[in-house]
This record gives structure tokens, C-alpha cells and sequence, in this order.
């Protein structure tokens, strides 16, 4: 799938907070133009235009018909994905789309396919395993100096279940709670560096606050095909944040809310519907009065919770500016260049696809290992059993297919 | 079995570095008297009679002949446990006996029976869930206050497999290694605070330096027949030390080394022979000159590792000073008074038992319920799989038996 041309137009569908926190990325790469974007928002749509010169569409049929557009970007709720996709596939457009891939496993079988069908690349992101600590420690596992990987363990408390929510992310059989949307980047995190083969899982997910009836906690065990063990733990009720453990250091860059406790469950106690609540979110999407200024360079990595990894000769984690390598003789840091972004290797995920023919990691097969992870550690719960997995795949090594 | 007299009388048989660390916990307490200590060490004998006013013999026989003493304490290496124990149970002496009981369930099991058997309590520890800060959280819990426990979690990562070791300490079938010797503390902790009765196990464990081949790490999940969820993390191959996440507080209080990575595998690659190895360890013991002075008072509690309990209403876990509690409408600290310390919490259960009749926590059934931790993670490791538990016992409540 290799191509002469050398740069590629992408259009993004949706401006909510994840459509809106990947323009950076492609203004960013300098292959990668930022042509059109679609959402029925009028006031966003005019805002885009005008911040951008880039053409603008009600709905993903209209940008999918426009043949300067090589990939679309597909922001949109997850309930939607797999019709988005099918469009996008059928009009030969390359596709990202946003985690997660699906809720079921039929669902992002039939995105496979239609991708494969059409001959179009199908990207999953972003997801956490993009960020450049996690594949700065892939790399250095990879680099064979620290032996064999022995343990992946990642933990984070935070107040994910009390930040403003539309129902739908409150809802388990739609995809939401911290298990579908949280626990996918756990588990993407660790499929990387532990190869990618989760041979069998067990884990306890818990509901605890009746009026946000959803997966607010987990504790998870995965035990590899290769023998790594890992454990995933999460705790979105905002009591301890795992933020007290890495440097001060969120998933978002440096806390904006440090010294005030509980603030967002504060918040969302004191908010008197769902409408209010989804106004809320609305509001930290693009052009929003609590969007973030997503062009501002962030200070600091952001630290998907406490990420420790163990090998024979040494353990990883992160620091404020990279990683922290404890090894047999010394421990020293490894310094990460801010301007690498998580997004940014996303956008040269699907550069590289499409441009110079390198398979990329995140494809559809990548992400249903991932959702299937997150389905049996919610089975398991219930189960209260060891369940095995079906639909796991290697990480695949990036290789150029120069023709 | 209460008692018309008012005090009790210890003898400890072996002055190792458990024995040594008990004697300031005997005379802290009021009402139990340091009397006699049996030991083949002539040296240490001379040291004890002249420290202590106390009487010395050579042997736990000759000590358990004395009629003045009521209670031992077993501090000899565990393989004698079984004949000490067995020893002590004849004479009608109460007994604690240093953890581990035994490396079988069997052998756990004729202690018990001997016990019961002989009408003298059996008392298993030090073992870390009698330490202060754990206690307190165990005493939250049951207040209720932050409603129903979720999740516990305890994660430790420090340089055991490379401390002075005597050899059985490394040989995993003599009850070595960190899954026995470690893990048995992680496990009564949890236990302690999740209600005792784990259903069951899935563990990765791992042996991963071939000059130690004994279990260095492990990662284990547990689920208790009440549903809480619980991990047990350790590796002690001496790289990252939780020591960083724990206010740079260790096991004996605030960390002596620090400054000097990896010093405790540079000073065992550097020793020649095992007898050297065993010289080292042996002069951590009672008037030995690595000894520590165990008469001053530490300046804070023991961390053993991070641990982190979640309730519906709030997450727990250790400050400096006592705990941090982290709950629905505040974050506090609960001082809790550097007076009180495990060991003395050993002491007084053994004299609360005696003297006032309350069935002591951490007696045979408790030990051999961690043991059996400990035993079964091993095998889930071996046999890839998930197990349930057989001989787990509820946390009994303390009532005063004031006949």
C-alpha cells in the first residue's frame, strides 16, 4: 500500500475534546495536512474554518466525498464507530479512529473487515501506549540491555468517574466506566511492552457509587503467553490520586487543581442533571469556554497513572522529563524530547501506513485485543474465575515496504 | 485459659536477629518480665545474663524445665520450629513462635494439635499486620466510616534476595525465598484487613537471579469469599525501592543507606563464600556489630511497602507519622503514637491471652491460612492457573474472657 505521493490530507469527524486535542498533532507533522473537518456544530464549523483555512462539512458522508481527502480522523461516540467507519472504508479513505474501537467484539470484527475489503489502513488511537515513556520503554526492553521482562504493573486512582460525563460514558453495555475506557489504556500500555499476547486474565471490577452506576474501580491480573505477569488497578472515585506517586505529574501534564481536594466530585455533586453535565463536557471541546489551549506546549509526559516495568536486570518508570532507569550498576534518566507527543505518533502511524508502507501497530487487530481484554476482565468479575483469550495478537515490528 | 496471676514470665529461645529485636518489646511491657534465654552461642549467653539479669541456658529443653517461665518465644531458624514448638506445648508453656510456623501445612497442622492439645496458646509473629498503622486501618475499617473495603493493595519493591541470607533462606523448599518469607507478611496484611477468608489465587512468581535461585518476585492476585480484590507485588532484586514512594521510609524505619544504589547487591557479588555471607548475617544478631541498637526509639513506623486500601467512601494509606486518610469531603492525617510498635502488639496479644482470655488474632490457624498463601501462589505460578484456598479462617474479634 505504498504510494508516490508524499503527504497526505486528513479530514477530522467531530470536535469534541478528542477531535479538538488531535489538531496540534497534525499542524504538527510536516507531512500530514489538516484539510477539512465535519460536525453539525455550525459555531465550531465556522470557528475551524477560520482557524485553520480548512474546508468544513455537516457529516462525514459530504468530507468522505471530497477526493482531496486521503484519511479521516473519526472523533465521534463510540456507538457510531462502526457506521463511520463503513463510510469512510467504502469512499477509500484511510481511517483513524478514536479509542475505543467498539463495544463488541462483532462490532470491531466488522470494522476489520470492511477496512481489509477496501484496502484501507484502519488505526485505533489515540491510546496511551503512543506516548513517547511507554514506547521509550518499549524500546529499551527491546534493546535486550535489562534482560528478559519479568512484571508490567500499572496503577492510577483519580476522579475519572466524577469529571462531567455524557450518559453514555456512564453506561457499561454502551462502553463507558473505568474498565471499557480506562482499563483499554491500561491494558494497551501493558499488551505493549509485554508483547502483546495475554494468555489468560482475572480480575475483580466493582460499581461503588450507586448514582454513577458504572465500573468506578478494578483490580486486574494478566499473565502473558511468554510468562510476563502484569496487574492493572484503577480507581476513578477521587479519593487518592496516584498523582501524590508521579511527580505531581496527570495523565493531562502538570495538575491544574492541585490544592483543592475532591474537586471534581464536589463539582459533579453540585450539578442538578445530565443535561447540565454533558453541558459541562460540551464546553471542554473545541472552541469551548473549558477547552485547553492545546497548541501551548505541555511542561511534562503525561503519566497514565504509576507504570512500573521489571526486567532480570533492571526496573523502568517515568520521571518528570523521561524515564528513570534503575539498573544493576547505577540508576540514571533517560531525557524524552517534549516536542514527541503521544498524538503526534499517531499522525506517523498512519503517515508511515500510508506513505511509505510500514504496518502499523494500532490496526483494528491491535484494538479488539485490547477490547477483548477489557470485556473478560468485566466476565471474570462476575464469573469470579480465571478466563482465557482468543483474539490476542503481537506487537508487530515496523518494517518499510519500499517499492 | 484466663489466669489468676497478674505477669508473665519470657524466655526466648535463639538470639538471632528476631530474637534481638523482641527483648525491647518484653521489657516495654508492664506486666511481662524478660526471665531466661536459651542459646548454644556461649558469647551471647554471657552478653544476655550480664544485659538483662536473666537466666541463660543452652537449650529450649533445658529452659522449658524451668518452672518460673510461662511463655517462650521460638526465635530459631523454621525447620526446628516443629520440635520446638512440640518441646515448648509439653512443658505447658504458651508459646509465640517467629514466623514463618513451618514451610507445610502439615507440619503447621501437628503444631496446632499440639497446642490444643497440651492447653497453651500458640502465637505466630512478628509478622507485619501487628504494626501499628495496619491495626489503625483494620480499626477504620470497622468503624464503617468509609463504608464497605473494595480493593487492598500492597506493592513492595526493595533488595531482599540480596541481603545477608543463611542458606536456607534461599532455598525454597526450606520455606526461602520472597514468595515465603515476604509474601507471608503481605498476605497477613491483607488478610487482616480484607476479613482473613481469601477464596482464591492467581500468582506469577519468579526466580530470576540463577546465583539466588529462589523466588526474588511475584505478582498475586487475591480474591476474598466477601469479594474484596486484593494484589501483592514484591521484587527484591534491589533496583527501584518503594522506599521512593514511601516518604523514603523502609521496614526499619527511615532508610540507613540511602544515597548508595544498589548497595546491598554490590556488598553480596563481592562476598566470597556462603560462610562469609552467613558471618555477615549472623552479626545483625543480638550483640553482634551490625546489630541495630533496638532500645532506640524509631522515628516513625515501618512501611512495609505502599499500602493502599479503598472503600467505597475513601482510600487509605500510611504518612510518616500514622495514616492519611483520603475521604468523601477531606484528606486528614491520623497520628499514631511511635511508642506503639509491632512487636509490642505481639507481646501484649500473648499476654491478653493468658492473663485476660482473649483468643489471640494471630494464633496457629491464622499462620498456617498465610502459609497457605504462600504455598498456593507457588503453585498457581507452576501450574498457570488460578486455585482456591482450603484452610482460611476469619479475623476473630477480641472479647475479654473475665472469668
Amino acid at each position: 500500500m505504498a504510494s508516490k505521493k508524499q503527504s497526505i490530507n486528513i479530514g477530522i469527524v467531530g470536535l469534541g475534546i478528542a477531535g479538538a486535542s488531535m489538531i496540534p498533532a497534525i499542524i504538527a507533522h510536516p507531512h500530514v495536512n489538516l484539510a477539512a473537518a465535519a460536525t453539525r456544530n455550525q459555531e465550531r464549523l465556522d470557528k475551524f474554518a477560520n482557524d485553520y483555512h480548512a474546508k468544513t462539512y455537516y457529516t462525514i458522508d459530504e468530507l468522505c466525498r471530497d477526493p482531496e481527502i486521503d484519511a479521516v480522523y473519526i472523533a465521534t461516540p463510540t456507538e457510531l464507530h462502526t457506521e463511520h467507519v463503513r463510510i469512510a472504508a467504502e469512499a477509500k479513505k484511510h481511517i483513524i479512529v478514536e479509542k475505543p474501537l467498539a463495544v463488541s467484539l462483532e462490532d470491531a470484527e466488522s470494522m476489520i473487515e470492511l477496512a481489509e475489503k477496501n484496502g484501507v489502513h484502519l488505526i485505533v488511537g489515540h491510546s496511551h501506549s503512543f506516548e513517547p515513556p511507554i514506547q521509550k520503554m518499549k524500546e529499551i526492553i527491546d534493546s535486550g540491555k535489562l534482560g528478559r521482562v519479568l512484571m508490567i504493573h500499572n496503577w492510577y486512582y483519580n476522579d475519572w468517574i466524577y469529571r462531567p460525563r455524557t450518559p453514555e460514558e456512564l453506561k457499561t453495555d454502551l462502553g463507558g466506566g473505568v474498565t471499557y475506557r480506562q482499563g483499554s489504556h491500561q491494558f494497551d500500555i501493558i499488551r505493549l511492552l509485554g508483547g502483546g499476547e495475554v494468555r489468560s486474565i482475572r480480575a475483580a471490577t466493582a460499581i461503588s457509587d450507586p448514582e454513577r452506576p458504572t465500573e468506578g474501580n478494578h483490580s486486574v491480573f494478566l499473565e502473558f503467553e511468554n510468562g510476563i505477569a502484569a496487574t492493572a488497578v484503577y480507581n476513578g472515585y477521587d479519593h487518592f490520586h496516584t498523582t501524590e506517586l508521579t511527580f505531581n505529574i496527570g495523565e493531562g501534564g502538570p495538575l491544574s487543581n492541585s490544592g483543592v481536594y475532591a474537586q471534581a466530585r464536589r463539582t459533579i455533586k453540585a450539578t442538578n442533571s445530565p443535561q447540565d453535565e454533558v453541558a459541562l463536557k460540551v464546553e471542554a471541546g473545541y472552541g469551548g469556554s473549558r477547552s485547553k489551549n492545546y497548541q501551548e506546549a505541555e511542561k511534562h509526559h503525561p503519566f497514565f497513572g504509576l507504570t512500573i516495568v521489571s526486567c532480570e536486570k533492571g526496573d523502568i518508570r517515568q520521571s518528570p522529563d523521561g524515564l528513570i532507569v534503575y539498573g544493576e550498576e547505577e540508576k540514571y534518566t533517560v531525557q524524552i524530547p517534549m516536542e514527541e507527543t503521544g498524538r503526534i505518533n499517531v499522525i506517523n502511524e498512519i503517515y508511515k501506513a500510508v506513505i511509505k508502507g510500514v504496518k502499523p501497530i494500532h490496526d483494528g487487530r491491535w484494538a479488539r485485543a485490547n477490547l477483548e481484554v477489557c470485556i473478560k476482565a468485566i466476565q471474570s468479575s462476575k464469573e469470579r474465575k480465571e478466563l482465557y483469550l482468543n483474539y490476542q495478537v503481537p506487537v508487530k515490528e515496523p518494517v518499510e515496504n519500499n517499492i
